[in-house]
């Protein structure tokens, strides 16, 4: 395990804090996205979740990129975050640009650093059983691969991206380490009739998006993919820990490259050969839309009224989730599988089966002018 | 005609507005009481709509009995009443002590005034109609008979008493009066089985609490069937014109008995055979609960979201009745049949199937004590 241990010397965490969320509309917003929320009832919000979950493992070294207007509730609620490790975009230019940048600018720090990243807003139980993961695999990519964490899935979601595994890789013998694959291939979210063949097939895992990796080895396989959207990134980090930041950043970042990382650099890096998967035995949530809080709330029991939030409740033969944030008295009666989510500014009422159907409004709000909504 | 005009010139109108209507919590309070809102969208309130049907028969000749708490916003919305036709309770009573003051009150100034109560909380369309048959109820009244108003029924309701009919008065020929009979008993809320049969036999009429009435004939049945009362309010009426009123009202009014008008004066008339009824040809809704409104609302058209108050609202697959109180984004996907109200310190869900729940409701609330929000 010794060997282990110099590696996970060399592990940074990365949390990029991004997203709007719009299925979680009216709760989470521009202003206040998902990852600032307590959508479990923890007391904590997701990102302060996701950032103490990484602390036994990257204490001190872990870096949060995150919307420039998302500065002042980040640095509030993550008091122990040093001020050089909060990366602030000056405008949401996705993903690729984000992790490329933290990516760049660590490894100008430290070339040989490892890095992995992990969004601000899932929702995993089991610590003992995260660490593990994630040390098999740093371990793996500390041997020069692109590693993928994939849950085994417990369903035949479509609300998910799937990993095609292939090999074994070799182990080690070390039986206490995950299970490690080579990834032949990542599969976008497929409809319901292919999702179960996946499940069945026993040889696919949900792409949770998280990932580890050398950050030389992800910045090589950009410069690759997106050679522009690479050089930018560099000249950012080339001048991040000196005086010409503002500049660089001024000068640079609004020309990146939208593009979401799994096509800049999962994707690509598969088909080079390049990527392995971690099987994760830790439970994972998404908690992408209310059905999902709901589901996680309930814990499986139906027939239960989730409320997250202050709201005073009366709830008479009804079920589902309730999130307020208000101290209105909220009274609900035969209402099955309901939503409710009680904003200052905004209600939002639908059902668990409609869950998904809260982005599609939200566009609507956008079309119809309402943006001081969103 | 003639003599139908000069009976006419002894009608007053009396408009009882009492009553919270819990069924219609949280926007019908015992602060802001269902007359003083606008349910029906016309853009006045159920007073207001109640007093301006009755000017045509009543112009400065009606008189409205309400709770002192309710004074303010009595007078705001009646502009044209005269103030000494404002009748304040010191507190409720129930609907015996306030009709009989308001004929003792007014008999004492007009001597064979012929009053008319209507309730200040029921919808009523067909103003001309209306008008007819409140004519045949006076004159038929101005003979020494209490004249009830009986509204044909389209089903058989629950939510109403109704009236046992019996013999059909002697017209005198008037082809366009109402058909008038003798009232053989009054019924309480009948069950489902039994409301059938009233309604197959086409002898019975829903009883919507109208009636027209020499104020003295009414007062000599009170005399007899509840002495101490009729006493009590004798006393209040006698003072009320001049310096005597508040300790008048002060020793007498908390002193006099609850009971409902049905029990003290209407079905003790019927049974001295004291009681005819008209037969009504307006549309007359009692708006009892949030179904009620919805249903006038849609006009039976089903698959309808009905919208009253100021809320934005951005409704998706949705039917049934939003009423707000705020100017808050309401955003509904997917329910059928809802009933949402959204006030400001207040909000409830529920539906169509469970709108006489909400009167459950509201005795949950005073259980809590949250008598605040009631």
């Amino acid at each position: 395990m010794a060997e282990i241990k110099d590696v996970l010397s060399r592990f940074y965490a990365v949390i990029p804090a991004g997203g709007i969320g719009s299925r979680l509309w009216p709760l989470s917003r521009a202003a206040a996205p998902k990852f600032l929320h307590d959508l479990t009832g923890s007391g904590q919000t997701l990102l302060q979740d996701t950032f103490d979950r990484l602390q036994p493992l990257a204490a001190g070294r872990t870096l949060i990129i995150t919307g420039s207007v998302h500065a002042e509730s980040v640095a509030s609620q993550i008091v122990d975050l040093d001020p050089g490790n909060l990366v602030l975009e000056p405008s949401p230019r996705d993903s690729t640009a984000a992790i490329a940048l933290a990516a760049a600018i660590l490894q100008k720090r430290e070339p040989d650093v490892i890095i992995g990243s992990f969004a601000a807003d899932h929702v995993i139980t089991g610590q003992a059983e995260f660490e593990r993961t994630v040390k098999t695999a740093v371990e793996v990519a500390s041997g020069g691969r692109i590693v993928v964490i994939g849950i085994p899935p417990t369903e035949a979601s479509v609300a998910f991206g799937y990993i095609q595994r292939g090999e074994a890789r070799a182990s080690d013998g070390d039986q206490s380490a995950n299970a490690v694959f080579d990834v032949k291939k990542f599969v976008e979210k497929p409809p319901i009739a292919r999702a179960r063949k996946y499940v069945a097939s026993g040889k696919y895992l949900w792409n949770a998006g998280m990932f580890i990796a050398p950050a030389k080895l992800l910045l090589e396989v950009l410069a690759e993919t997106e050679p522009e959207l690479h050089r930018g990134v560099m000249k950012i980090a080339d001048a991040y820990d000196g005086t010409g930041r503002d500049a660089a950043m001024a000068a640079q970042w609004a020309l990146l490259k939208k593009v979401a990382i799994d096509y800049a650099l999962a994707e690509p890096a598969a088909e080079r050969g390049l990527v392995s998967v971690v099987t994760a035995d830790f439970e994972w949530h998404d908690v992408g839309d209310f059905a999902a809080i709901a589901e996680l709330q309930s814990q499986g029991r139906s027939g239960k009224l989730a409320v997250l939030g202050s709201a005073k409740v009366l709830a008479d033969s009804s079920s589902g989730i309730l999130v307020s944030d208000t101290d209105r008295l909220i009274a609900l009666i035969g209402l099955e599988d309901v939503i409710v989510v009680d904003t200052p500014d905004a209600l939002l009422i639908t059902t668990k089966e409609h869950a998904q159907r809260v982005k599609a409004l939200v566009d609507a709000l956008k079309q119809t002018g309402h943006s001081e909504l969103l």
